[in-house]
């Protein structure tokens, strides 16, 4: 079901998906790349177009890739180039309904959470987003201040992974007031003054708080947490590191819950 | 002792640095910002030139943190904007000797290294040297087409690690014979369809051997790895994502060696 035209309101809406405003507005994002559009297709997400360059069509389709199902409109190379988010476009691309999950009003146990405060590097959101997924995390709770997880940079992090997770913006003091108020919830903290992550005997449901590099967790959200830890370092006599990227600490707490509480 | 003059042909010189053809020929690279020139300083580089913009020079004064005992060079911003390698220059920008460690017979016991296979991104390469000074690996032992640590995104991303860190660039198939002809050294790769990691008893002097995420481990350096390990996934019954992020992986790799083999 080859529908070879694209009109030009359609690509000037594409096109003004690139900025937070529009995606907000029209309720919808875009994500680019074969590997990550194969993921979309597994995933729940509504797909409104998927556009396919002409050379790009050629190699998906000989490689049995291109679903036969899915409608999908051929466009020029240089009409692609035009509306990508990516210096190098790789020649498919999706135009994807934003999904939206209420939040919980209590947590699965057992379960496995994260909280990000105020993250805003794209990269390091999208990293966060995949380890989420391997390590099988139920909800993302985020703080307004932490980038939109819809940025292209964020999807192309996240490796697809975006597509299965539960994102909530939410303020996050008041939604673990409330969350607290219904439930007993074992929420950690992270710090460079925390208990040795090791020394812990952890427990579920668990929310793990994860702040910004720069200026760690916000007072508030802090105020939250039953317990801080830290992920120890074994520097010599020379002087050392001080810290983790945050996704990198991120993996290690989320691969240290899996391992103590198992599945 | 401020010297308030920089030559057109040093700034010819400081240009060609952003290519690694011209890092190689000068053995010199480039580091900017503040907190990672705070950090060559402490430690053991060598430092060519330090170039301070005026804008940059006076806050930097005011706070103490330009060293009194250091030259450095005060510049326009408009001559720093020309010479630097990122879209926000900082102000403040190093030119550095680069540093050459001959390759170790043996390895330290106990002591953890790295084996990097073929790792292309600096993002990930930067996180990768960060993370491995946080936990205190020895020596980081690179493949030729692992991405030049001196890159200036590697600079960046590893926040200063980079100054201490032990890199090699070396065959890694004849070093690692080497190596295991000399002494028992025990070489874990990392495979999807590896062992379970928290089902090894670790042993030491390890070499923790990552590939890349595009290709795994070239089968030269796999032969020389006695097992294969694996980060355990805790998917649900839905889809879940195939692999982490190169560098997530190492930094749990490392927490996990440092948690059972201790200081």
């Amino acid at each position: 079901m080859n529908t070879p035209v694209i009109s030009k309101s359609q690509i000037k809406l594409i096109r003004s998906l690139h900025q937070k405003k529009y995606r907000d507005e029209h309720g919808l994002y875009l994500a680019e790349g074969i590997k990550i559009v194969q993921e979309l297709l597994t995933a729940y997400s509504d797909m409104i177009y998927l556009l396919v360059a002409t050379e790009a069509a050629a190699k998906t389709i000989q490689a049995g890739i291109l679903p036969t199902h899915q409608e999908w409109v051929l466009i020029s190379d240089t009409e692609l180039n035009r509306i990508s988010t990516l210096t190098t476009p790789p020649g498919i691309m999706a135009v994807v309904k934003k999904p939206s999950y209420p939040l919980p009003e209590t947590l699965p146990t057992p379960s496995l959470n994260l909280v990000l405060d105020g993250i805003r590097d794209p990269g390091n959101l999208g990293t966060i987003i995949r380890l989420a997924d391997w390590f099988g995390m139920e909800h993302l709770f985020c703080s307004p201040d932490t980038v939109e997880c819809f940025n292209p940079k964020v999807v192309q992090a996240s490796m697809g992974a975006l597509f299965r997770a539960q994102m909530h913006y939410t303020h996050l003091p008041e939604y673990l007031s409330q969350l607290q108020a219904n439930q007993t919830v074992h929420c950690y903290g992270t710090a460079l003054d925390g208990h040795n992550l090791y020394d812990i005997q952890l427990e579920s449901p668990a929310l793990i708080v994860m702040g910004s590099e720069a200026n760690g967790l916000s007072d508030m959200v802090r105020s939250h947490c039953q317990q801080n830890l830290l992920i120890p370092n074994y520097g010599q006599t020379v002087t050392r590191s001080e810290s983790l990227n945050v996704a990198i600490a991120a993996g290690i707490f989320c691969a240290e819950f899996r391992r103590q509480l198992g599945k």
